[in-house]
């Protein structure tokens, strides 16, 4: 039996090809399986072409493989080949479920090394020409999720979202009633700017800028695309919008 | 009068030259001109051979070039040159006083295009193989610093650590004793997992497992590079860190 190769956990970034890291670039083209998920776009798995590509991922809402078998399927893959790729959205280590999987390989005698990725709130960031922090406004910045998994007790994801000057919420766009309400109902002032960011850093990008209040209003405008949620008052003036901007709210023409 | 050049705000990682995305190193090899942070490494600087390169930046602790001068040095690289290179650590849009840059530069009649970069939060995780959130464990992350500029007010900068499951803090490493004290006050566990990690992703990467109680007493091990501080449940089992490993507690001897 061969030696187990490495599997690498590696960041496919926000959307937009050239987002990748120089080193997640270079081990694409050199791996020999590439297991990634349903999300990454398809310009960055052209980025290995001699690999076989197998798509593992979980995707909101859609049927996706449980995460043991992923696990086993990475093991395997390792047993097999000498470079594998674990190719994740954005980060591997934000919202991933990374340390299932890390845990999974040094539990089987396998090595393991993760490669950054630009998690979405920086490639929504430079898309949006707004700073997380800013002197004096935001020194601060949380980023958390409403998701709740199959098997999870509700908890109280809200409260991190007070405490900090500027919230981003992952996996939000398709629950924004609810959230609203829940941000609401945890303090958040009504009047504080949002924004819905879909497909951010992608041609096919959308900015829809809102309030807390209005979050629920948004509902019909979220698309089939991934969408990032950003709650602060640094986002009062978005001054450099550059894709498809929308308005929620009266308040907001004069920025969009 | 030339027209305007656009000046490229870049990010350029946590330390290591391959952390930098495909977008950045592209823009690099064709710059006219690189403006970058004290603390971007000469392996990065490396990646812009036909560039002028002029050190702008401000590093903690020392004398620094003043925010305005900074502005008004990107704007007349704007008027001289057609690609102009703003290069600052990590991202851009989180602890970087972009926004004073943008907002100025956009006065100007300059446009602004950001690229974003790994943070050092996302380059730390990867080097302990330990993901920022986690299943039951984490499902909030809060990114901020305990740092006071100058003409700045103190501000409740612990409310958000003791609010998120996981608190990562930047620009923190030298003042371990204060920021254990205001943790504790806050209400933070005496008991919580603690890592200083300095020099994230280079060769001299070092790493310090402790716990909020002896934060004071890592004050001899911080060195001259970068620290950055991650604190919560999750560290709890470092299983795969790879650097230089010291325990601050005797509680951590068998991670390390």
């Amino acid at each position: 039996m061969k030696t187990p190769g490495i599997v690498h956990l590696v960041g496919a970034g926000p959307g937009a090809a050239d987002l990748l890291t120089l080193r997640a670039a270079r081990l694409l083209a050199r791996a020999d399986i590439v297991l990634h998920d349903a999300l990454v776009a398809p310009e960055v798995l052209a980025l290995a072409p001699q690999a076989r590509l197998v798509a593992v991922g979980k995707r909101c809402g859609r049927l996706s493989s449980a995460q043991s078998f992923i696990n086993k399927q990475l093991i395997d893959a390792a047993h097999a080949h000498d470079t594998v790729v674990r190719l994740k959205g954005g980060d591997p280590m934000l919202f991933g479920r990374a340390q299932e999987e890390i845990d999974a390989l040094l539990a089987a005698g396998i090595r393991v090394e993760v490669v950054p990725g630009i998690s979405a709130a920086f490639g929504a960031s430079a898309s949006l020409l707004q700073s997380l922090t800013q002197r004096g406004r935001s020194r601060s910045v949380v980023l958390l999720t409403p998701a709740v998994g199959t098997g999870q007790t509700a908890h109280d994801w809200a409260r991190p979202a007070v405490a900090a000057d500027t919230a981003i919420l992952y996996m939000a766009g398709r629950q924004a009633e609810r959230i609203g309400a829940g941000l609401l109902a945890a303090g958040v002032p009504a009047s504080r700017p949002a924004v819905l960011i879909e497909n951010a850093t992608l041609p096919n990008e959308r900015i829809h800028l809102t309030n807390v209040a209005r979050l629920g209003a948004s509902r019909d405008w979220v698309g089939e695309g991934p969408v990032l949620m950003l709650i602060g008052d640094v986002y009062a003036n978005l001054a450099g919008a550059t894709a498809t901007v929308t308005a929620g709210d009266a308040a907001w023409a004069g920025a969009a």
